[in-house]
This record gives C-alpha cells, structure tokens and sequence, in this order.
C-alpha cells in the first residue's frame, strides 16, 4: 500500500478482534475476520455489527478472507461482505488452499466502485491468466477441490495438535494464542519473559535450522515479543524436534 | 500509459518506421521495431542506430518485440536490445504464438532499473503464477514450442497469401502495407477514396459478419483511413468470402 501511495495507520486489536472505536475517521479499513493476522483472535460479532455500523454507506471494508477454510475446531465464520455488501470488498485467494504460485484470488466489490476496478485491471495486466482459472473450475466442478480441503484440514489438524502438546510441555513459559485456524501458532513470552528480544530468539533459531518469524515484525508499534510458528510444510516429528530446539534455545540464553 | 498518469506524445511514422527526428527531448520512447503496429513497417538499419544514438545512455527504448517470430519472408530481424543493453528495455510474450490467455511475458532491463522493477513487481502482485511459466518450460525443453512456432508460421502465411490475393483481385483499390509479417495486415484506401470514413465502413461490414478495426482507431493524428485486417482466426475460405464482403460494401456506399 506504501508503494502506491496510500497512507495506512496502525489499529489496535484485543481478544475480540479489531477495536472499532479506534478506527477514527478513514475512508477504507483492512480486516481479516475470519482469523486476525498474526494474533489469530475472530472478529466477535459485537465487534462485527460496530465495524459494519462504522462503515456506513460512505466507508469501504476491505475483507481479506484470509485462512477462511482453515478452520479445524467448528465451522468458519460467515464472511462480513454478506452482511453488507455495499460496505465490503470481499477478498480471497487459493494460496493458502493450493498454493501462492498459484496467484489465483477473487474481488467481491461493491458495485459502485466495479468500473475504476475494471479500468485498473485492464490497464495493469489486461486480465488474469486462463490457464489456472480453468484448472481450479475443473478442481471445484470435479469435487476434487473439496476433497483436497477435507484432507488439509484434517493433515494441518494433527500438525498443529502436535506443535501445540510440544510446546505445552517442553516451553511451558509460551503462551499459545488465537483459535484452532490457520497454518500457524502465534507464541508470546509470558509476563516475566518481556525482556526476550523475539528477532534475536529467532536469529538464533535460525542458525538451529528453525525458522521462524518474530513478532515484533508484524507490530506497529513496539510491545511483548513472540514467535509465529508455521506448521504447514513440516510432519508431526519434525514439529517436535523444532520445538526441542526453541526450549534449548530459551534454556542457553544469553545468544 | 494514461491511467498511470504517463504523459504520451505521438511520433510519425514512415516506411523506415519511426521518424527519430521527430521525437524530441523525452526520457522514453516505446517502439515495436520489428513490425510497427499497425502500419507493419519494419525499422530500418539507418533508423536502429539513429534511435539507439538518440537514446545515448540517459534515455530509454522500450522494445516491444511484438510479432517477432511471425514473419514469412525472410528471418526476424534482430533485437535492438542487443546492441545497447544499457539503453533498451526489451519485452515480449507468448499472446501471439501461444494464447492472450496465457497473460506470459517478459522484460529484460537495463540493471539500473532492476531493483525498481523489482519493487513493483512486488507491489503489483508478489510475482507471475507459476503454472503457466512452468507449461512454457517444458514447451521449451520438448522442442514442441519451436515445432508449434514453424507450424503456425505455415499456416498463418498461407491465411495471409490468400488473404492478399483476394483483396488484389477483388478489391484493387485497397493498397496493402508492411511487410510479409504479424497476424494483420493494413490496407489503406488509394489517394483518390480519402473520403471513405473507416469508422462508417468497420461498422457497416460488421452488420455483414466481417469484424475489421479502422485505422483512424490507432491514429493520434487525423489522416487517410485504411482497415486492419486480422487473419489469424480464419481458413482461407472464410477469408475470401470477407474480401468478398469488403468488395461488395466499397461498391455499395453510402451505407
């Protein structure tokens, strides 16, 4: 957004999700509802009535369906665009569900902003490629797409599990936050552990072949550490050798 | 370029292609130099190393090597990014030797401009999907795109000889420009029908299933009118049952 010009500002989010009495005066807000990024907390629908009253007619909520289909303890929430749809550009993609290289996403807008969008396409690429587009008709019209989500849900189900019960047992100290969703564990020290630098934890990780992104990445303003821990790619074992290699690391300090 | 906000300014064009002393102190020129669209001129020696001359090593030529493997008579002429990689950004596609649909292109930079295109293309998108560069890759490796390119090249000059010979037999007024290249040619009216309204005629023929784009379209200044006529979709026969129409609506006017 900062490449094209548009000024962002940062807004807090609690437990419930983005705190909607911050948002001031702004013409568009960004939000992933279904699972915030990176703290994996869901919009509660008290904060989802106050964000759609916030928008009005006037203001655009950019919902960024982000890990939707990720979801591994209930249903996923309903996305916010049907409860208002000239309020809500809804926003997915197939990134997380087949793969970034893909570059398969949708727009869902309000219709009055439907000709500058067209326009904008048309003058950055002319339109997206056919060729994945055909492939993932046939994945969803075949069933295929559906099947391949079941066994996703159901793989990063025990990938996560066993990332979880690791780290309940070998770093107590970490506190596990955000909903069963997701491809990834945000781990925050406990109170008595604010002194950890997270980029450096995570430089040393990094050096025991564990990578993992800091926290304090993601902050816009600066506040306690953390670790976001991707379990997607890696099996239960090898999981828990990384988590062996976080609790030595937490243990050898200082780096 | 508009919607960017880039200021363009047209440039004449002549039967060596583009008149370099008419372009003035501009920081870029866009150039097709193999086959000028859509007169089909193609740039002459004297006029490559008038414009890389102009260009020196401040200004830069966007070459667009549009059509370049689709000429019949004799081989494609080289790249003018080859003689001042400094100074030329060269960029081609598969649109016409695949598929539009493909949306597969490329753009060899000069290196100072590397780390900024790199910036946008990062901005615009994260990176180009993967699966059609992928089918490209093994097109490639096969030997099966080469065999494809030499196959089209067949049948797309044979499209264009029948093309040709019907419009000089049934239509002689029609003079036809360029060179023995592209998937179009361009006949302009001779001097004596300057009063036909190309934009009149497109529209008339395409009540007559004949689809054709005026000239006038792709001019920036107004001129004598002429029809571009695309033959790259069509057997022959459809193609002279099209001149057959042509013919039929010169004699016919006004419509």
């Amino acid at each position: 957004m900062a490449h094209w010009g548009i000024e962002t500002i940062p807004v807090p989010v609690d437990a419930e999700g983005i705190r909607v009495d911050a948002l001031g005066d702004v013409a568009a807000v960004l939000v992933t509802p279904a699972h915030q990024f990176p703290t994996g907390v869901v919009l509660s629908p008290a904060r989802r009535r106050a964000l759609l009253d916030w928008a009005g007619d006037e203001r655009l909520i950019i919902e960024d369906d982000y890990d939707a289909e990720q979801r591994y303890d209930r249903l996923p929430v309903a996305a916010l665009h049907g409860a208002r749809p000239q309020s809500v550009a809804h926003t997915g993609s197939t990134s997380k569900s087949l793969s970034p290289g893909m570059r398969l996403g949708w727009l869902i807008a309000p219709h009055r902003l439907a000709a500058d969008l067209v326009a904008a396409k048309h003058a950055s690429d002319l339109g997206s490629p056919a060729l994945a587009q055909l492939v993932l008709a046939q994945l969803i019209a075949s069933g295929d797409y559906e099947r391949h989500l079941r066994r996703m849900r159901t793989q990063q189900r025990r990938r996560r599990d066993a990332l979880v019960e690791a780290l309940h047992r070998h770093v107590p100290q970490l506190r596990i936050e955000g909903v069963a969703a997701g491809l990834h564990i945000l781990a925050t020290f406990s109170d008595r552990r604010d002194d950890i630098d997270d980029q450096q934890l995570a430089r040393h990780l990094e050096k025991l072949g564990v990578l993992v992104q800091p926290l304090s990445w993601h902050r816009a303003t600066p506040g306690p550490g953390g670790l976001l821990l991707g379990y997607a790619a890696n099996p239960p074992d090898r999981l828990r050798a990384a988590v062996d290699h976080i609790a030595e690391a937490l243990r050898s300090r200082p780096w």
